[in-house]
């Protein structure tokens, strides 16, 4: 052990592999387990910690790095014995380095053992030395050098059966299948999130989706957005009580949050003028489908306007677009990794974003064959076929879909004011699904309570709600995002699991 | 109506109530109280929306606008009727300015009786000179000028009787008692939150809280932290069951996640390495103090770290930091709004955080009289006093407490490897009351068997938890922040549900 002169020291323990280990190597090769006991010192008080050795990122691991000795700390990717070698591949994220024991000066005979026999997955710190290789390894993220591995620590170590392979679990559909290479469906992928997260694509997915995100509120800031907060515990069942959770709470019981709407609106009646929140969101529905969840991400914006609700739609497609050329530009990345395994067209939009009228959109479809009267919904299917029409059309895989008819819209939608059959609201579609709804809102007690009744809502339920516009409430719109949705669509996967990092439905709740 | 040179124009309706009015007013001072039917034509398509007043902002009410006709859209905060003059105060957030309607060549006697009879806090839009005033007008934000109102038209009308007024909501405790003057006690507050919100105090509150949020986040952000999203619909309860809300969930239950801990944690066993998020806690606990709330935000962190856990409290005490610095530097305007209501001494820190062993703790506190043994728990008014003793000795509000007893943690807290009666685990104190509690958890599956065994805990309970560590787990730690704390104890308040916008408690689920 270190021991700076006559100072004292204290040994630092890291792991809890350690806490229980008698003692520890010392240096050169090193084949315990758990030696990883010690990894730096105390200097006197005040002084600070001083590790006894630099760890370096995998990514960093270039040719200039080349004949340095390093510590690197990584996972074991694979690994594969060969006479007197083991080569490993080991693995940070999305990066990886070859690296190689051998027998000889540095290694015996027993460490190249060793290091055959850690299992996949483990975690080891290695200290090696860089060298450049002559042949680019066509294989790994760094591909001008290799690891010539001196001395091993594992630090921990995996189980030797893994519920589901790293190279498995990346590899595209059908791709292999003749040399009967497996691919791992969607379930064992999700009961084993752990081991399915690592992978470049689901490491290349949530990265991507903290952008949306950051991107998401960063724009809304600039734009003088204020972030709130809002409960999700709630105590009445605001559109009726159908699909709602029930919480009990206490002596009595309330209902999970199905959406933030509520509680934003009664921000912009409190004069916060524009505000936005990130949350989760709550729906009994039992969907099993593609697109719903249980539990969901909302992005969800909320805004007082001057003059006419188009300035709501114009803040909400003005904040995707800032998403898409944030993505399009910081994370091609993630975009190429995913694309590797799940291939899709680059996402296209519009600038300003293409904005239909429902009537319009009736007349495509008409014009396409399908049988729809003025007033109908649009079906799922019809959705995505007016996708594909508009993508012809327009060549935008974004827009907006202005003027639904009041009769297919909630309650709290204000009505158009020049043609009663239709109302200031919109949906937005991504890859011609829908990933907003959002509209102008009733800002007057007195017209809300008119179409409440006339939606048979009892009022009891919605007194609070009603109550919020009595003490003046300036005219305002919104709508909710879904954050899911819209990492899905935007990637062009096809199951909003897949970007849900613990996806729930009426069938999953775990892990 | 004006209407462009022989093209078809449209009327546009901003609200809920022009929907129902059958005409408008020419114009001259008008009358009518939901006249704003119009308020922008539409051009020939694709030339978009022309709105007939251009609305400027009360804060952008300066002398330079002097002699300008403008447009406003405010609340009426207050109004006096005064013989044949009426004044008015028109508000917008914390923003205020004098306006006078007077009999003359623009107004007529109705008028004025008509302004007099607005409600307090009806939004509505005037037409108005602006005029430059001799003397300051001490009682409005903006002290220059004042409006001279040619035309009014109300967009909003309050109901007549408030359930509380705002210039009683923001009366400092005790101020103007002898004159009788109502205080608003805070229950009132909270059931009117719709109207408390506007309060100058409440809207720098939350405002600052929404920068908190920014602040941390982007602080991590610069870090290479990731954004992660948790489940808050969870299938077990983690430690043990007891404090957790339980939800219906289809045929079957499920609870309401106290803390994303777990879910950060798997997130690093998948090799995020840095992650944290922002996002509701549930604590089904009866606690009516005034700290306690049952549904709050949570501040999350969680990191691999390479050599020592104190590189976690480091990353932890940093953010700290650069949010007070943000505050400090980007909030003073709201920081003294809120000091007129509340007094109190400005927030002190120190670079670096103040770290002290939790036994130094203990030796300090018997200084001051408290008998209590090495393992015992700080009791909340010990924690107060510690507090103090901890400004008096070195003049900070901010610091942390490191190495807690072992038997005081949870069971998946790292023991301290030199010393089994500590752990590595730590709390951060604003003022002397907790914000944050967290520690190097343990990554070792054998081990956190061993721990949850000795704290009798049912392991079947805990299957899923102990199984994340089983696939190769980095060394790491974190913890969870409390937001609605953050902001209550920077501001030196009193009670958290000042610092919740919709607080919930046991008592406590509405609006």
């Amino acid at each position: 052990m270190n021991e700076a002169a006559g100072r004292p020291v204290e040994v630092v323990h890291l792991s809890g592999c350690s806490f229980r280990s008698s003692g520890r190597k010392q240096s050169g090769a090193s084949l315990t387990c758990v030696p990883s006991s010690a990894i730096g010192r105390w200097g006197v008080e005040g002084e600070g910690f001083y590790p006894d050795r630099v760890l370096v990122r995998v990514q960093d691991l270039t040719p200039e790095k080349a004949d340095q000795l390093i510590w690197l700390r990584a996972r074991v990717h694979t690994s594969r014995a060969k006479g007197k070698q083991c080569f490993l591949v080991l693995r940070q994220q999305q990066f990886n380095v070859q690296a190689l024991v051998a027998v000889g000066d540095r290694a015996s005979k027993q460490m190249v053992k060793f290091a055959a026999n850690i299992t996949k997955e483990s975690i080891i710190d290695v200290e090696a030395l860089v060298r450049k290789v002559e042949q680019k390894i066509e294989s790994c993220s760094q591909q001008d050098v290799e690891l010539h591995i001196e001395r091993i620590f594992v630090i921990s170590q995996a189980e030797p059966r893994l519920p589901l392979q790293l190279e498995d679990a990346v590899r595209p559909d059908g791709e292999g299948e003749e040399e009967g290479r497996a691919t791992v469906n969607q379930d064992t992928k999700l009961d084993n999130r752990v081991i399915d997260l690592r992978t470049t694509t689901s490491q290349a997915i949530f990265r991507l989706q903290s952008g949306v995100c950051q991107l998401f509120r960063d724009t809304l800031a600039k734009k003088g957005f204020v972030e709130i907060q809002t409960p999700k515990i709630i105590s009445a069942a605001s559109e009726g009580g159908a699909n709602v959770f029930t919480v009990s709470y206490f002596k009595t019981s309330a209902y999970l949050a199905q959406s933030p709407q509520l509680y934003k609106q009664m921000c912009i009646c409190a004069d916060f003028d524009k505000v936005f929140c990130v949350g989760p969101v709550f729906r009994a529905e039992d969907s099993n489908t593609h697109r719903h969840l249980t539990e969901f991400v909302g992005l969800d914006i909320e805004l007082a306007f001057n003059y006419h609700y188009h300035e709501v739609i114009d803040s909400i497609t003005d904040t995707m677009v800032q998403i898409f050329k944030g993505l399009r530009d910081n994370f091609q990345t993630e975009i190429q990794t995913v694309n590797k395994q799940f291939p899709s067209e680059p996402f296209k939009f519009l600038e300003p974003t293409l904005r239909l009228e429902y009537t319009e959109a009736v007349a495509m479809l008409r014009e396409a064959g399908v049988e729809m009267g003025d007033e109908d919904d649009l079906s799922t299917p019809n959705e995505k076929l007016l996708g594909r029409l508009v993508k012809e059309k327009y060549d935008t895989d974004f827009y907006v879909l202005d003027k639904y008819p009041l009769a297919v819209r909630p309650f709290y939608t204000m009505p158009d004011p020049n043609n009663p059959k239709y109302s200031n609201s919109y949906d937005m579609f991504m890859r011609g699904e829908e990933i907003l709804s959002g509209a102008q809102r009733i800002h007057d007690a007195q017209l809300l309570t008119e179409r409440a009744i006339h939606h048979q809502i009892d009022l009891e339920k919605i007194k609070a709600y009603i109550d919020s516009f009595r003490y003046g409430a300036p005219p305002h719109g919104g709508g909710g995002i879904g954050l899911e949705r819209v990492c899905m669509l935007y990637l062009g996967l096809h199951n909003v699991r897949q970007t849900s990092m613990f996806p729930r439905d009426p069938k999953r709740l775990t892990p």
